[in-house]
């Protein structure tokens, strides 16, 4: 059973994955190559720990979880250092039937339905009391930590902590909202679309920007144009312009960065906090190229350096 | 001229470099070659930008610096948005005059020499009132952030603020001395000591852990069995017992990880918080080779997943 452990320094939980523990020599950098159809494992009728169904999406337990379903949440010592088992759960969501790798590539209706299925996921997991969050979130390609590529999917984690990134946005929320009793998010919305600049694409409900702090080169933020906390229980009425906004960037990647690995990570509110944080906290989705790597100094600081402005990054996505 | 740009949702600050801006074609992934000895532009005598030679070990200015050494500190805002101009230095160290490309490979003696450059430089950085933090590391290999092989060197980065990392490592220092009156690394080392496991060497002077809530598969952290909370300030005495374990963990990185890239990062007290930190802060170097691949979920969450135990990976450090 895999362990969550804290840095008695940082405070930083860390997920020990003690089961699928690995021999040095399989940590090679081999890059798999793309599974031949008739050997994926994601493909119609070869999926094993099948959860749930809706229609064409299927929601699996993931083989190796890294948090499991069953146990409680029990906390130990061993002297300086704190363990917390890890219930929760980790589903892999298998975004189509057939054997599609790139989300881009499927119809708008499809896209809706895949953003649709991961607000149902949300939905139940906010039912069990021990969980405190709900990740969903896609690695595509390898560069992106997917470890099989060829069949487009993406995965929800429901922990039972509040992590540690997500807690600092809400601090951030809160501190701007208590300042200015509005919106940051709100307030950065109108400030993006008065300067323009680092708009990549926008329709009535979302919008997309290159962040002005951009950590990695070509991120890019859907956020929505209206005010809502939490993505679950906002997206009804508002999934076909989420779809065609996801699509549309998601094809500019495909198009101007020759088909890159990326991740992208619905960034909702913490189930908590919720009642405390409905006006400060505005959910968005974060969509990361990876291009370039980390290196000591990002390692060593915590800075993270952009190789590229945002301004010229939204300017190349931007091409016609 | 480089920018540092704040992002006001969680005040994380980004260094956009915008001079070596490049078009999204050239941010490929292709893995460069070793250079070939007749074209390395660090080979002896081939160097530019020369600020310092002690003996065998010269130190330059970057081509393309990240910080620069001229300029005040300067702090401008765009509407909802902060920019700090890049004051600061960014220095290469080339450790060896021959074309050799790993410090394992070095004489004890070598290494040594090169610890010592590492403090002159910080001690030299530490005369200039605008400079908050100097971080000394090294990116081996093309998966750590290196972008040219087959020449051992390092840098040296000198910065106008306390970065994140190190600002949260006092703060937990400082919590933990609060309740005991103890310095937390001064009580881990004797936990670690008694407990064995995760030792994967020691000498009179310091250990090598693999830490108990490791990120990254064989990550080691180094820390001097005596108490000090700055580098530069206290080597001195402790260079050829530093030299040694360094030798030993990356020459065991290199013979059971397959000669992995791999980052190293010396972890020393901020500047300007020295003189009320030196009782709760501890030096230490951060060891991480690059074997995995960060994905979706530690980006959405902050949270890593190690995917050996630490014993573990700490027992196949210590094979004979």
């Amino acid at each position: 059973m895999p362990q969550i452990r804290k840095d008695p320094l940082v405070n930083r939980w860390v997920i020990v994955a003690t089961e699928r523990a690995r021999r040095p020599a399989s940590f090679n950098d081999s890059i798999p190559t793309d599974t031949p159809v008739d050997q994926c494992p994601f493909c119609t009728g070869k999926e094993t720990n099948l959860i749930e169904q809706y229609d064409e999406i299927r929601v699996l337990h993931s083989i190796n979880p890294l948090f499991n379903p069953e146990g409680g949440f029990e906390k130990s010592r061993h002297g300086l250092y704190d363990v917390v088992n890890n219930c929760g759960a980790h589903e892999l969501v298998l975004e189509t039937q057939d054997h599609v790798a790139n989300i881009a590539d499927f119809s708008l209706q499809s896209i809706a339905h895949v953003l649709k299925v991961y607000a149902k996921r949300i939905d139940i997991h906010r039912q069990n009391p021990l969980i405190e969050y709900v990740l969903a979130y896609k690695n595509y390609g390898v560069a992106a930590g997917s470890r099989a590529i060829g069949h487009a999917r993406s995965q929800i984690m429901a922990i039972p902590v509040n992590p540690v990134r997500v807690h600092n946005k809400v601090i951030g929320a809160k501190r701007y909202y208590e300042s200015h009793e509005r919106c940051l998010m709100c307030d950065l919305v109108r400030q993006e679309i008065k300067d323009g600049r680092r708009i990549v694409s926008m329709n009535q409900d979302f919008i997309a920007i290159v962040p002005f702090a951009a950590r990695f080169p070509f991120e890019v933020t859907i956020i929505p144009r209206f005010h809502h906390h939490d993505y679950a229980l906002s997206l009804s009425g508002h999934e076909d312009q989420l779809a065609q906004i996801m699509k549309d960037v998601l094809t500019r990647y495909k198009k101007y960065l020759n088909d890159p690995a990326y991740n992208y990570m619905i960034q909702t509110a913490p189930f908590k906090a919720m009642a405390t944080i409905q006006d400060e906290y505005h959910w968005h989705i974060e969509i990361i190229p990876r291009l370039t790597r980390v290196a000591g100094f990002e390692r060593g600081t915590g800075f993270y350096i952009s190789p590229i402005p945002s301004e010229m990054a939204a300017g190349y996505l931007k091409e016609e």
